[in-house]
């Protein structure tokens, strides 16, 4: 016998992921990367996370330093909440806890509510993390078809009226991977859907804040945490995950999760014998960041932040019609970090995506296939191009290698 | 239909912690507590924490504040491989991942090993949250029982050879709650069992540290890791659970893993879709403290630890037996932070802990029952006194108080 024999079988519903082994490619000198996921680190904001950090240690050092309640940091919750309502969300600060990241969220939402063999629908493509994360609880994942305004509805609900899932995974605003905006109507729909069929909906919200059209006040997009007041009994199959990965330092790990008292007190017990807290330093650090000028210092750093990824994904459209033309289809996002693209091979060339990904190293630059993004029926013929971390100049270089590497295949 | 009955069955294995219950009335203002699990805050070295945190944010900010790798910053993995040839453990850097506290330790090893319905031995009695660790995983969790010198390898040998567990856990050196040490012997026999019945010992070591005798350079225990060279074929039935919270700081939420390669490969992938990884500024600011003065800032500040806490364990020790002589029964430790005694019964008054505990608060001083640390078949008559936060003063009269109402029962 050996050690690996004793394994639990949970271990054999994933892999690791393929593309981890992708990103030990990238480490080759002068490659240009539209794959990661990672936000630009040359915006965050060091002078504000310092300020944050001092006052931290300044004034509440024994608290920072000692073990803390599980639900989380009191100043941070009470800013959360704040945070929150700024985006039309009435949360009370005990009805969310910090998580580390809202990746933990996610799988506390998996501990609290799968169990082995439960059918979970997801977004056919939809953020590969998720799909392990459930899988690891036992889940079967079940993606549902979307088009340009994300999910379908109509092919939701007849997939939850089919499986009649555990729960519906999405990320409506500027999803990962596919960029898409689910439109209000939708999502209102989805909240009846919640109710109709009595399903959590989970809300995975870490891009919404990128949103590039500031030129009205309701540029923002609405949550659909905020719309549940319009939907009668929604608010009670609705779970939110937030994240200032994207908007603040995803180094720090501080994520949130929003959820009806019953599953977040589950949550809560399953989070004490996971992690005990999350870090106590990241969380004060969040909440003197947030609380800086009344929000104001935040909201300064992510109007910059929204201004140079639109004029980025802006670039990378152009080009990407320049270099491929119709041999490619996507619609420009309006917001977030990604392009989701297809190959149509209407130029003759090959539509296999992983030969292009090959290929593109070989040309030093680099994107992620679409396919690991799928939960089954993959789309062979997809791809992600993050438009985030390189700037115009490199956003230019990069496409048009693509394209050099794409004529090539 | 309502959420709740949606909810996973692994939530019916546990119950929301009892001591989380009671903690909740020590808020009462003037209560000496001994109920807790802290170390005491104003022992933690702010000025050197605050040093680590500076260079953290001047010299790596965009390294801290980004995305960082699931098995771990670098020079924290650096940082703990030395740390731990400083105890006589031979680990490389690749050979551990750094954890959202040792409790996540505990939660990868939970996910990456138990199915449901598999047996798991640890003492009886143990940490609370472990137990509650596993059962989340579908563990049935089985007390080995322990005597001064902790877990009684005969008896273990027995449970071992009849339940075939999927592990075994030990805090071998002043465990919580029973702050008894292992001694070298039995933990020879106990790799030499790992090795006979194939069966993986995870050894947690939050206290290995917290010794009180330095009058010899052998005075800090050695852990069972440092032994395995001893034990042909141990180490590859040996995990190792590390952490910084009794040490450094608690609130930063820093402890590691090392297991074998193949098991720290899955916890690895576990890890990567429960939280990503951890904070990397509590990262950065333990490798920084780690790293100050080649250990010796650390070192010093723990020799002060050490000492403050061996005081206050003997004035413990000389209090309990002047309040309650032979109506108590329990054996001074050499380490960490806990008393673990008996009410004998010896003076005529009731032996039920559960009685005193209220009686207890009544009187202003706290301590935490027993019971709750067993598995199963707990023993009523136990009880956990922590000396780690209080001062002596404190001690005396909280012990004093302990006393007056143990004899009003």
């Amino acid at each position: 016998m050996n050690l690996e024999s004793t394994f639990a079988n949970r271990l054999g519903n994933v892999e690791t992921s393929a593309i981890r082994e992708l990103f030990k490619l990238l480490a080759k000198p002068g490659i240009i990367s539209f794959a990661g996921g990672f936000p630009d680190a040359s915006m965050f904001d060091v002078e504000g996370i310092k300020d944050a950090t001092t006052k931290a240690l300044e004034a509440t050092a024994g608290a920072v330093l000692q073990y803390g309640a599980t639900e989380g940091y009191s100043p941070l919750r009470d800013g959360i909440s704040r945070y929150m309502a700024g985006k039309g969300v009435t949360v009370t600060p005990d009805g969310l806890i910090v998580t580390t990241g809202s990746q933990q969220a996610l799988d506390l939402i998996g501990k609290t509510m799968i169990n082995e063999g439960d059918n979970v629908i997801v977004e056919a493509p939809t953020f590969l993390a998720t799909i392990q994360c459930f899988r690891l609880y036992g889940a079967n994942v079940i993606g549902a078809p979307i088009d340009d305004g994300g999910v379908i509805v109509d092919k939701l609900e007849a997939l939850i009226a089919k499986h009649k899932p555990k729960l519906v995974y999405l990320i409506p605003s500027f999803g990962n991977p596919s960029g898409a905006l689910v439109p209000l109507d939708r999502r209102k729909r989805i909240l009846e859907l919640a109710v109709k069929y009595q399903t959590l909906i989970v809300e995975d919200d870490p891009y919404g804040d990128l949103y590039f059209d500031e030129s009205s006040t309701a540029a923002a997009p609405r949550s659909m945490f905020s719309m549940t007041s319009e939907v009668t009994g929604s608010i009670a199959w609705l779970a939110f995950a937030g994240s200032f990965s994207k908007v603040m330092s995803p180094g720090l790990r501080v994520g949130w999760l929003i959820a009806p008292p019953e599953l977040l007190a589950k949550a809560t017990m399953c989070k004490q014998f996971g992690d005990t807290h999350t870090s106590n330093l990241s969380q004060a650090v969040a909440a003197n960041y947030l609380a800086d000028g009344n929000g104001a210092r935040m909201a300064a750093n992510l109007a910059k932040v929204r201004k140079v990824y639109a004029a980025r994904a802006s670039t990378m459209a152009a080009c990407l019609s320049t270099e491929f033309g119709d041999a490619i289809r996507f619609t420009a996002p309006q917001g977030g970090m990604f392009f989701w693209a297809n190959l149509t091979g209407a130029r003759g060339q090959s539509t296999d995506v992983a030969k292009l990904a090959k290929r593109a190293i070989e040309n030093n630059v680099a994107f992620v296939p679409g396919a690991p993004f799928f939960a089954h029926d993959a789309d062979m013929t997809a791809l992600r191009l993050s438009f985030a971390t390189a700037n115009e100049d490199l956003i230019r270089e990069g496409v048009a290698r693509l394209g050099k590497a794409y004529r090539s295949l």
